[in-house]
């Protein structure tokens, strides 16, 4: 088995031009746009490749750069996925690098097609909680909020209108592959109120000017956590819509926290909840 | 008062070159060779300016562009320093491009001296906690991990051995001004050991290998929360070091956390529980 994964892949029609239609392609991923139109993204790493493999996410396409490639289990995954009949690409080193999002892409990427499902599809009781967010400023941190999600039993996020992208390349990395078992919901907020009074689901918003501490409140099973922007936090539209607002204390000159240390905080004490619950 | 400040700036001895010694001073802060041989970090932005004049932050030098300044208060801010006797310096747009740490700076900018106190010197029972790390890979990470400190109350970092450097602007921009207010120690493991004997303080390590959830654990005031780096977490040595070791929960295929977010729901537990006894 290892005598297999060590032996050298193989580099017949290795794609040597930065101008060949499929590295055109992956490149023209690195823009929103694109993303949308072909609702395809493109991820690189062993860590990522494997685990989107391993989600059943679907791969379109798997290129590699064998001159990259140092780890064994990276060579172990291509010759898999040949085997599996997955299309897969070498490449010469600097077709890999004009293509690579980060300096650590260890030689292997993979074009792979964005996960949405529809709200009506949806049953929320089967989970702890989503998130809802309609503005986020930075992908990191919609990539951490996911990553924490994920941590505690989360389904994923609810995303109003079409503000934010969670497929940006920055996005995807934060989530450190937590992303291929989270789902993905686009809606509209009067969809999303007819769909949550039809399953009882409270929507919980927080906010520094919230009457309640998040730690005196309930959370009901499945809660919908309506988190706010980075800049301006919920605006009085969405707090209007909320079931219940909660506030996350602070002392002395603090204001704010960050957007994805607060969504955590919020997500732990709903887990805690839950595992009371449980035991 | 309004008057007064929306008065046009004086643009008398407008440094017009990239060459001027203040400016080439203010782009080698940018290096932490040169921060920690001067002492000094360059801080840009209205917020970060202001925060750091409250707290009483010593300004070595105030530069600004009449040009690129749009909010009054930038300019109410540089008339009130010029007025304290600060040294305020006029650049012309172009100069202060060129010392820019990002594309928010507002035309406002300050070399300011770094705060350092020693481990002796230091009473932890005055307050809620201090972070320990010795290996932080993002400076992002440790930003954010201070400006949710300073929300709860926490005092500090005390930062082991000599690898983090808390003046990297990547890390000053994460405290959204929230470092300007926390206190900062380099010392060693020895004697952060001694110290802590001396004041009966626990410190309390975090670990998935640990055995208590870290919602079972007593947080005694003051808390030692010691958080490993985000690849490798903490080392059996420093995990031998703890005198408790606790585990934040998670389901599924999660394996680990954001380290800010970790930091974020770690400190909030010590918070509440504190919480709980002063009411």
């Amino acid at each position: 088995m290892t005598k297999t994964n060590n032996a050298p892949l193989s580099v017949r029609n290795c794609i040597t031009s930065r101008n060949h239609s499929l590295v055109k392609r992956i490149r023209s991923l690195h823009r929103r746009e694109e993303r949308d139109r072909q609702r395809k993204y493109y991820i690189e790493g062993m860590r990522f490749v494997a685990q989107a493999i391993e989600a059943s996410t679907h791969i379109e396409a798997l290129v590699y750069a064998p001159d990259l490639i140092e780890h064994p289990f990276a060579r172990h995954l291509i010759k898999q996925q040949q085997k599996a009949g997955t299309p897969c690409f070498a490449l010469a080193d600097e077709v890999m690098h004009s293509i690579a999002l980060n300096d650590d892409s260890q030689g292997i990427g993979a074009v792979v097609g964005q996960r949405w499902e529809r709200l009506r599809d949806i049953n929320p009781q089967h989970h702890l909680c989503w998130i809802v967010v309609q503005t986020v400023q930075s992908p990191g941190n919609l990539g951490t909020m996911l990553r924490t999600s994920e941590a505690v039993g989360g389904a994923g996020v609810i995303l109003l209108d079409n503000y934010i992208d969670v497929y940006d390349p920055a996005t995807v990395r934060a989530t450190m592959a937590a992303m291929f078992r989270q789902r993905f919901v686009r809606t509209t907020l009067p969809q999303l109120l007819t769909w949550k009074e039809q399953y009882g689901c409270k929507l919980v918003g927080t906010s520094p000017a919230a009457s309640h501490d998040y730690r005196t409140v309930e959370y009901s099973c499945p809660t919908l956590l309506f988190m706010g922007g980075e800049r301006k936090g919920l605006s009085q539209k969405y707090q209007d819509a909320c079931d219940a607002l909660v506030k996350l204390p602070m002392v002395g000159r603090a204001d704010s926290l960050n957007l994805a240390v607060a969504t955590g905080v919020m997500l732990y004490e709903i887990f805690h909840q839950r595992r009371k619950t449980v035991r």
